[in-house]
């Protein structure tokens, strides 16, 4: 089961490592990682996706805290909460194909962000599942390059969720 | 002076440790990190942001080089590249001030992805300087939250980059 954790840390040089050196220790392997500064000055987010069971993850929230620059987390798995992530996609553009790759572009809202004779770099924002369907649509034309940030996410304060309200029809 | 380093890595648990550890050990800190998977499988690549002059950034990705693994590392800070970064902001929204937050949104092309009684989420994507902008015209209103993914990046085939052709003139 993914479990998405929103925590927040002091921004010191050593914050980083002793998060790495807690999941390496108990064999947990991060899947996303996004870091970026939070809304206060000096203060970090950490949004990360694990891997594990509600048992592990309780046990390694209680680690978490234990590490002195860790300040709050917030287990958004069950919460009604908006995901996103960003991705940069190169992909081979040949003229034959090139209209097709721009239509798709547009049916999944992608951005054209570089135009180059043989290839197209395309960005795209959303939640995990429609970058997926988006890479794998274009990744028959030849996907060059990617580059993708992890997952992001924060509380509906609306406290609705699609999601969610797909899940109880 | 910032760098940006795009790193291709092997997937496992231990390998953003290595890195974090190796960072902590010479006193780097890393002001962005973005990892995701890259276009192989169990390849993940991961862009970060460092501080430090050419000849320290030099040393550094030699210093990456020698863990295991760590299979390519491309310097993009002086090459031209599409840089983005994403951004959810939870604002504080009353009624008085809803409409002006919603002509900023609309001004800056940023999505409201939630909407409750009184605060709204806004996604945002695009390159630091517009997302720095954004933050900031949006600060009077009393940010709530923020969850920012690091930037990631990809050289431009085109060659052609604005922020080049600024400084050309």
């Amino acid at each position: 089961m993914k479990n998405t954790l929103s925590v927040k840390v002091e921004d010191e040089s050593g914050t980083l490592t002793r998060i790495a050196g807690l999941f390496a220790r108990r064999g947990f392997n991060i899947e996303s990682l996004a870091v970026g500064p939070a809304e206060e000055i000096g203060i970090s987010r950490i949004t990360m996706v694990i891997n594990g069971d509600k048992q592990t993850i309780e046990q390694l929230i209680k680690q978490l805290y234990k590490l002195v620059s860790v300040l709050e987390i917030n287990n958004l798995t069950n919460v009604p909460s908006v995901e996103r992530e960003l991705v940069l996609i190169k992909i081979q553009a040949l003229p034959q194909n090139r209209t097709d790759i721009l239509n798709l572009a547009e049916i999944f809202r992608a951005k054209i962000v570089d135009v180059a004779f043989n290839s197209l770099i395309l960005e795209i924002s959303g939640d995990p599942g429609k970058i997926a369907a988006f890479e794998k649509s274009l990744s028959k034309y030849g996907t060059l390059e990617i580059a993708k940030t992890g997952k992001i996410a924060l509380s509906r304060e609306s406290k609705i969720s699609s999601e969610f309200i797909k899940n109880t029809y």
